[in-house]
């Protein structure tokens, strides 16, 4: 006999595919003998800053008595993955996940890995645990709906990876940026596959996919993006952010005499010609941007530390930071 | 540097032992350059059905900024320990863990194990993850406070460790029954010490210790035990309990054949000279204890399983039971 089963999905996801509920209601009739419990919700950060959104979800699995062998299946983006998994994580100390994500950043990145998380007292993934999914499946079907740009903005992290690890793709994408910008299906499914594996792979690899260290090795740019994004109350998503703080990164780095020109000229084409944001306002403020490297420091604790590229895949960590320089460097990526 | 540090002691400890809040301040000072950060919280089942307590813990470690780095000392029971074991676990995906146990049971069951916990929707460990914390440290001198009747209630999962997997260690405890009664402190010692020793042994050797499967191969009695406590509001402490659920699942074993009188009786007189409770008025209604049987399979899901001794360190597992006969048998247990 299978296993209980029982889905979240988007609700924008089901307002614009108009069969999948019935599809998946069907697939659950057709597969368990249990009535089907399919839960629609909202997506986007909002749903992980409302713990009662959890609560309820576990409401709903204990009423229909899921345990510790049953599968929850979530069908969204990456903050509703995010939020699923914290709460299948600790439901009865953990039900098992199956991750349908549905946006390139998700494929590419978030539903990939082992995190999972809620806001809470004002801070992004204040709650979390650890998890790794049953499985990943990445339809690419959910993709033809989204907006233009949360499709770009979900470039962002396969640019960060490609700068990290593979100088290959990163020709690669640069090759592709007209493709990329005006959406081409087979364009798209390559970047995400691509990216996928290498995210996977760091994973498997890296030797602290639980992050017990001080290191973040993948998090190139993250420490401003994930200060831009709540400065912008995420009117800016994950990876326009992502965007802008890889190229204040690249700037530093540059600056610095880390990089040479060439390619940090390279690296601000790459994002130009994806159509991904170079210039935000909010770099006229840049001491509350510069508020977030303590905070990326607390997430881990221990020292600050930051990858950094010096040549495509040719990383290195800096301790600590020369804040006057990133001050006033920030002018430039002023609109 | 050492790591930061925050201590959650149990208010009774601090109350009865009245140098050690001093003691904790002293040594915090001491060891860091931090404030000393010292939470006095009540112990018992309480503080797990109150999630307003979890996010005070959470609130105040987040001023004092704990990092993923950090230790958090938990001194007290179980339940104290179930909580905020839990709530380390989710503070910034996971800090790390220094479980210091003040009562029996704690020090040579649940404090040596990878279980968190709390309540909710009415139920036990609703919420909870898997954790093994950095170190357990079992100070005999916090046990001097504790009263007579929970030193005793604290015998029982010895009792059931010793039936399940060490002969010589059960026909120990009946050497040293009068001891352990009187609370004679090499006696407990000794149980407290040689149960620990089992207990981590199963965990790291069993093969699942974040139990994916269905079988729960410690919890002989649990099935009724949990059901019990619940059903007493808790006026049964756990341990009181869990001697009552293995004598009705022993005299359930008799009478199915499974096993031999003399060692049934044995059983019995262990549990009476150690001073532990052999009948209670809850089995006046075994309709309700039953109710029990369907809460263990629902919270690993899969098929019912239940541990049953044929003889001493030799088990057996059944997957249904005779809940007539169990029902017929609960008059024994009467008072």
């Amino acid at each position: 006999m299978p296993p209980k089963m029982a889905v979240i999905c988007e609700t924008t996801l089901l307002d614009q595919h108009p069969s999948l509920a019935m599809d998946i209601t069907s697939w659950l009739e057709a597969h368990q003998q249990n009535p089907s419990h399919l839960i629609s919700s909202q997506g986007g950060e909002s749903v992980k800053n409302d713990p009662n959104i959890i609560d309820q979800w576990l409401k709903k699995w204990d009423q229909i008595k899921l345990c510790r062998h049953s599968l929850v299946i979530c069908i969204g983006g990456g903050a509703l993955q995010d939020a699923v998994g914290y709460a299948a994580s600790v439901f009865h100390r953990g039900l098992r996940l199956l991750r349908c994500p549905s946006t390139v950043l998700s494929q590419n990145d978030a539903g990939i890995g082992v995190k999972n998380g809620i806001n809470d007292m004002g801070k992004k993934n204040f709650k979390g645990t650890f998890a790794a999914p049953e499985g990943v499946i990445n339809d690419l079907n959910f993709l033809t709906t989204l907006a233009p740009n949360s499709i770009r903005a979900g470039y962002a992290e396969a640019v960060k990876v490609a700068l990290l690890k593979d100088a290959s793709f990163f020709d690669w994408i640069e090759n592709h940026a007209q493709e990329l910008h005006d959406l081409d299906d087979d364009a798209i499914a390559s970047l995400i596959h691509r990216c996928a594996r290498l995210h996977l792979e760091h994973i498997q690899n890296n030797g602290d996919p639980y992050e017990k260290g001080s290191s973040r090795p993948l998090d190139l740019g993250h420490w401003s993006a994930h200060k831009l994004e709540s400065l912008s109350k995420h009117a800016l998503e994950h990876g326009e952010a992502v965007a802008l703080g890889i190229q204040w990164d690249a700037l530093y780095a540059h600056s610095q005499g880390w990089l040479k020109a060439d390619l940090y000229e390279r690296i601000q084409n790459c994002f130009k010609h994806l159509g991904l944001p170079q210039r935000h306002h909010l770099f006229k403020q840049p001491q509350d941007i510069l508020r977030g490297l303590e905070e990326f420091r607390e997430h881990l604790g221990g020292q600050l530390t930051l990858p950094f590229i010096r040549d495509l895949a040719v990383t290195m960590e800096v301790n600590q930071v020369d804040e006057e320089l990133y001050f006033s460097l920030a002018s430039q990526l002023c609109p």
